[in-house]
């Protein structure tokens, strides 16, 4: 795999993977900063939701889906799926030849910049709270006296996929979840599953205006930007970029809910036979 | 494959599978009829959900599942999994050397022998509705003057495995997936998922009084009871049954959700590598 970070240049694409149609968030974060690059979007929705399996199997489809990336000559990975962040990342640097980026770290370091009281929640889904990959990038960035509370929220996945989102059901939930979060004081609020920015709006009614919401797709788009200048490889833009979409599976309703993600027409999707 | 039938007698076990825990339901329902009888459970919990991926990938994944419990000497097939029911039912049958039995066609037996006002309503996941096959097996097994009201409520899955089975969100949620349905004037429902007998008593109590609900695993299982005695192949139980479990992944909390859907302890679970 050495040789293909010879091959990629500043026109490159970015590969960016989630396990389905989630990391879209994020695609659409990078192309809104960097409008002159190409990115190669990999979702695994054949085999998604990773957020309940188990560590080795997450490990292993990261892999499968970081090396298909790499082949293609992209110039930089960016993992846009909180679960693969929480419990592969190392898999994925020590194989890649690029640079990787990841929601969590990104997640992490825009809540310490916010965060006032140094009290900060986080909301995701059962494996990236159990993996506590929060709690040790807050705490491994942050001066250490950072109260952090986390939250499981399986149901605003399939909520946010239903387009329930703003719904009673919705709301109720969001009471649910986030009730014990809010009780102990916090004043910023990590979005730790990129299914989460659809339910911006009525999580900000929720939490109320004593809380700010952390977008990890917003944080990560930022960071590759820095990344992309300091290496020399920003796509200095002479031609229109390509996006392309790779998926497993193209499932129902994919076109409505993919383009609901990407906040635009999905155009090239390649369906990937594993 | 033929030759597998040639082995299979007796005392060899009931091949149960589903795209996860959910068929566990139907399980415990062919275990409580037919004490006898040793059962080869397969989940595919490393894939699961089905009901949103296309037909193509989920006839795949049946073919690859149906022909593990076959060469593993299944005497009968038991396709637990609505949505391969709806899709795959007929490959599968095509690949098998021995009988098959599926939940939707148990499902719409039992309801047509209980409706009065030949109005039956059924809800299922988005691929079981989309797919027509309750509608089309209730037809076709009617007199054909039944009115069938069909309706997806795919929250209902996220919310019986995250065991919110008595909560206000459910019941909102029950009330905005049934109000259509209800609507319709039906006296007959079938619960064409193998996770919403979980959900039983609470949609009784939005059901109303005047409605009946149809349990497909129940259905199945005195299929399964008549299907065996006709070919003397029922189990004569000089030993006890053994009960094997075999998933793609073990995923978070596996074992509570499991014991939950099965009623009773899991016990020897193996791991598939897929």
């Amino acid at each position: 795999l050495k040789e293909v970070i010879m091959q990629a240049d500043q026109t490159s694409p970015i590969g960016v993977f989630d396990s389905g149609v989630g990391g879209l968030t994020v695609a659409r974060a990078i192309m809104d900063r960097l409008p002159g690059e190409s990115i190669l979007y990999f979702g695994d929705t054949a085999r998604v939701p990773y957020g309940v399996k188990s560590v080795e199997t997450i490990a292993r489809y990261a892999t499968q889906i970081a090396e298909f990336l790499i082949e293609r000559r992209v110039k930089l990975l960016v993992v846009a799926c909180n679960t693969m962040a929480a419990v592969a990342f190392q898999t994925i640097r020590d194989l890649s030849p690029v640079p990787v980026l990841e929601v969590i770290e990104a997640g992490a370091r825009g809540a310490l910049a916010r965060t006032r009281n140094h009290r900060i929640g986080v909301i995701a889904t059962s494996a990236t709270v159990a993996s506590g990959a929060y709690v040790r990038a807050i705490k491994g960035l942050g001066n250490g006296c950072t109260e952090i509370v986390s939250q499981a929220c399986p149901l605003f996945v399939p909520l946010a996929e239903e387009g329930w989102t703003d719904h009673e059901v919705t709301r109720l939930t969001a009471r649910e979840y986030l009730g014990p979060v809010l009780a102990q004081d916090v004043d910023t609020l990590v979005l730790g599953c990129t299914h989460y920015p659809l339910l911006k709006p009525l999580l900000r009614e929720v939490a109320g205006p004593g809380v700010e919401l952390v977008d990890s797709a917003e944080a990560v788009s930022e960071r590759a930007e820095l990344l992309l200048r300091d290496l020399k490889l920003a796509n200095p833009g002479l031609e229109p970029p390509r996006h392309v979409f790779h998926v497993t599976d193209v499932p129902m309703r994919f076109q409505e809910v993919g383009e609901r993600f990407l906040g635009r027409p999905l155009g090239n999707v390649q369906l990937v036979k594993w």
